[in-house]
C-alpha cells in the first residue's frame, strides 16, 4: 500500500525537504551576496552586512489553532505572537508582518474587523507594523503570517551551539496553557477552580504574549549557547536544541526545578493527569528554553527572570533526574502534526 | 441581519484593513529605518540603503487554486511562480522563498516529494532558493509562500505613476491560461480541438512562468511609469493602475491591439462565448501590465517583446475602442475572491 505522510510525521517530513533542498543547485552569483543559513532553524537569516534580516512563516487553521472560546480578536493577536515568538527565539527585533487570510464566505464582517483590529493590537504592542498579506475565500478560517525582525549578526540566537555543563533555563512557568485548554475543554469539571486560578490560566491559552523583549536582552549578553521557544512543548523542543549540534551533547532536566505552578497541580487533580505531563509534552506556551554559559548564569538572571531547569551533557540522551534522586531517560512526544495515528 | 464580508467582497476587506492600519499608532524610532512602503502595492518594500528588500505573499487553496488536472510537481512549481511573479511586476530579483503548507493527513508520500520537488525546480529555475516553510496538518491542501526579493530603489516598479500619454502594454498574450481551464473544464467538447492548441493552452493553465527577467529589465530601463501583473484578469489589474494614482487618470484600451491569439478564438467558439470575455476578464495569466513614456517605448520594445494595447488618458474612465470604431466605458468584473454571489 503506497504510504500516506502522516506514516511519516512532520518531523520526517521536514528532514525529507531538508535532504531534497540541500541536493538542489544555483548558480547564482549574486545569491552570496545575500548567503542564507538555517533552513532548519525557527526561521531563515538573510545576510545584511551587520546585522540579517529574519524571517519566519507560520500557518494557523480554526480546526488545529483556534478553539471556540478564542474571539476573533484574540484569534487575531495569536497570528503576530506564533510568529513573533519565533523571531524572539533568536534574538531579533520584529518588524513587520505580512499577514495571509483565507477566510469562510459566511465570516461576519463584525468579525473580520475585531480579527484585524487584533492583528493591528498586537503589532502596536510589539511594535512593529502590519506590512502585508492577500485575502482569499476558503473552507475553514486560515491565517499565515510572515514575519520580518533585525538582528545584530553576533548577537543571533540559534537551535545549536549547547555545550556540556551549560546550564538549561527558561524565562516562564512551563503548561500554563496546556492547563489552560484543559479548563476549556472540561469547563464542567473545573465549575468550582479558584476563579484567580481559571483566569491566570485562560490569560495562557487565549492571550498568550510572546517573549520578544527578553529575547533581545539575552541576545545581547553574549551568555546564551542556544535558544528555542517551547511552542511544540519542553521535551520536544529540547530534542531540537540536542540534535542542532553536530558534536553529541545531553540534556538532564531536574524535576524539583521545573516551574510548575499551583494552577497547574490543581487541574492535573481534578483530571487525574500528572502535572509533570502538562510541564514537558504539552505546547502552546510562549516561553523561551535557552542554554547558558555556566559561569555567567548569575549575571542574566539580575536582569531577566529566568528559571534553571537543568544542564546539558555530553551523554547523546535526554534525562530527568526525578525528585526522588532516581533518573530516566525521557522521549519526546509533544504535539507533532502529521504523526501517525495513535492505535 | 449582520453583514457578511461576502457582502463586500476582498477590495473592500482590503480597503477596511488599509483604513484601519493607517490609524495604529507606532512609537519606534527604530521603525524608520526601515520604513515600509506600499501596504496597497502587490508586496511590501523595506528600505535596505540603495535597495529595497520587496516581500509578497500568497496563500494558495486546493479548492479555488489547483484544479484537479494538476499534479503535485505542478502546484509545487505554481505555488512558487505566483509568489515570484508579484516581485516581478516590481523589477525585483527574487532571493529566496518561504513556504508554509497545510496538508492532508492522507496526503501519498509520493505526492509530497512531487510538491517539494516541483517548489526545489521552480527555485532552481528562478534562481533562488527554498528558505523555510513549515507544516501543518488541514483539510485541504493549502500552501503560502513568502518570497523574499531585491531591486535598487531607483528602479521599483509600483502601481501608481502612470501619466496621460503613456502607452499601455503587456508582456504576453491574454486569455491563454482562460483558456486552456475552458478546454480542461469541459474536455467533451474539445476533443477534435487541434492537438498544438491543447499543448499550448493546457501549458499557460497548468505550468505558468512569471516573467521575472523582463520585469528586472524593465525595471532598470526607467522607462516605465507603472506595473503590475494581470493574474486577476486585465481589466481589474487596468483598474488597480488607476486608482493606485492621487491624479486623476484613465486608460483607454484598443481592441484591435490585443494579443488574442488563435487558440482562444477556437475555444471561443466552441463554448459559444466572447473572445473578448477571456482576453479582458479572466486572470491566471502571469503577464505584466505596464504603462510605458511613450518617447521611449520603440527603445524599449527592441529590447524586450512587448504588445502595446492602449494609451493612459486624463479621462478618469476605463474604456475600451473597439474595432468598428465605438468605444465604450469597461467596467472591473475580473475574478474577486469573497466577492458576492451573482443572483
Amino acid at each position: 500500500m503506497p504510504r500516506k505522510i502522516s506514516d511519516v510525521g512532520e518531523k520526517g517530513l521536514i528532514k525529507r525537504i531538508l535532504s531534497k533542498a540541500e541536493k538542489s543547485e544555483f548558480n547564482s552569483t549574486f545569491l552570496d551576496k545575500f548567503s542564507f543559513k538555517s533552513l532548519s532553524d525557527d526561521a531563515a537569516l538573510i545576510n545584511l552586512g551587520d546585522q540579517y534580516l529574519v524571517t519566519t512563516s507560520d500557518m494557523l487553521f480554526k480546526s488545529t489553532h483556534f478553539p471556540d472560546d478564542m474571539n476573533h480578536d484574540q484569534i487575531g493577536k495569536k497570528v503576530v505572537t506564533v510568529n513573533v515568538s519565533d523571531l524572539a527565539a533568536m534574538g531579533a527585533k520584529p518588524i513587520g508582518i505580512i499577514v495571509s487570510m483565507g477566510l469562510p464566505r459566511d465570516m461576519l464582517l463584525d468579525e473580520f474587523e475585531e480579527l484585524i483590529e487584533g492583528i493591528l493590537d498586537m503589532c502596536s504592542k510589539y511594535d512593529m507594523k502590519l506590512i502585508g498579506g492577500d485575502t482569499n475565500e476558503s473552507q475553514e478560517l486560515t491565517l499565515c503570517g510572515t514575519c520580518l525582525g533585525i538582528v545584530q549578526k553576533e548577537n543571533v540566537l540559534m537551535k545549536d551551539g549547547a555545550k556540556p555543563g551549560d546550564i538549561i533555563a527558561i524565562t516562564g512557568p512551563v503548561g500554563l496553557a496546556a492547563a489552560g485548554f484543559e479548563v476549556l475543554f472540561n469547563k464542567n469539571k473545573f465549575q468550582d477552580l479558584n476563579p484567580n486560578y481559571k483566569d491566570h490560566l485562560l490569560k495562557h491559552a487565549l492571550n498568550p504574549k510572546a517573549r520578544v523583549n527578553e529575547g533581545i536582552l539575552l541576545a545581547k549578553s553574549g551568555f546564551i549557547t542556544s535558544a528555542t521557544d517551547i511552542t511544540d512543548g519542553l521535551v520536544s523542543e529540547i530534542d531540537e536544541l540536542v540534535n542542532a549540534n553536530n558534536h553529541r551533547i545531553g540534556m538532564t532536566l531536574n524535576e524539583e526545578m521545573l516551574p510548575i505552578p499551583e494552577e497547574i497541580l490543581e487541574v492535573a487533580d481534578k483530571t487525574g493527569k500528572d502535572p509533570l505531563e502538562f510541564a514537558l509534552y504539552y505546547g502552546e506556551d510562549f516561553e523561551l528554553l535557552l542554554t547558558v554559559k555556566k559561569e555567567c548564569f548569575k549575571q542574566i538572571e539580575e536582569r531577566i527572570q529566568l528559571y534553571e531547569i537543568g544542564n546539558v551533557t555530553s551523554s547523546g540522551k535526554i534525562e530527568i533526574l526525578h525528585k526522588d534522586g532516581t533518573k530516566n531517560i525521557i522521549k519526546p512526544h509533544g504535539y507533532e502534526h502529521l504523526s501517525p495515528k495513535k492505535g
